[in-house]
């Protein structure tokens, strides 16, 4: 079954801001972030601890982290005017939930992206805070291709 | 990436209770059944609306439908002695996880499978927990082969 026609009415006239605050993708999308990033954490730390303990691991993430990416992505215009960090999460969590809908990348995809572009100590917490955060502002410069420009 | 170094351990010696009971699959599942259902909630309501809305929800399975649905497909053996109603739900959770993992279904054959066992009115509360616990009930007995037998 293909998903695309859950976003037909967000593609018919298709802007950033309609996509970065609709509500129900932000809900979606939270489902997509923590989930793929409960595995990304989990394949990272199997894989760079020293005694091959297997590791899974499920783990939110906190709203601070999607809302500095967004930030440090230069993606604010996709949130709402005046958004406080509660929103601009929400946009994260939008924009993800957008781009798996459209196919442009699988869950999979997106786990391995994580994966590539964490680094770091992840058991210490505040690595894990600034290493999370740079891998989710990777991911939304790469997913800015599958957005509308304006 | 291939995902299933992850279940190594539990599949060294594989039991029905390594698996039913492991914490950290539990999580993992936890992700992956909310993100299911709320994205087969979606395309089920939006597929079966008189006038044509899109409907988008993010939506929690609550722990109460999961476990019934353990106890509805028979696999109580699978959680541990004594388990009350939260451990059934988990070991509901880490069964799903362990069967993605092992690449024995995908995200969207999960949703594409509760889609097609949904039914009913899901807007009306009741009826959404009676119809859900079916589908989740089916989702397990069709996962039953793919876990080991003792």
């Amino acid at each position: 079954m293909d998903y695309e026609f859950l976003i037909s009415d967000l593609n018919h006239c298709k802007t950033r801001k309609a996509i970065g605050t609709d509500k129900g993708l932000a809900k979606i999308g939270d489902g997509i972030v923590n989930l793929a990033y409960s595995v990304a954490k989990s394949i990272f730390l199997t894989k760079n601890n020293l005694n091959e303990n297997i590791i899974r691991t499920g783990k939110k993430v906190s709203k601070k982290i999607l809302e500095i990416a967004l930030k440090n992505a230069n993606m604010k215009n996709f949130a709402k005017n005046r958004a406080d960090a509660h929103d601009l999460a929400d946009t994260v969590e939008a924009l993800i939930a957008y781009v798996w809908f459209s196919d442009k990348m699988t869950l999979k995809e997106i786990i391995n992206f994580l994966v590539e572009n964490l680094s770091g100590d992840l058991n210490d917490r505040n690595e894990e805070i600034k290493n999370a955060t740079i891998a989710f502002t990777d991911l939304l410069i790469y997913i800015k291709q599958f957005l509308p420009e304006k």
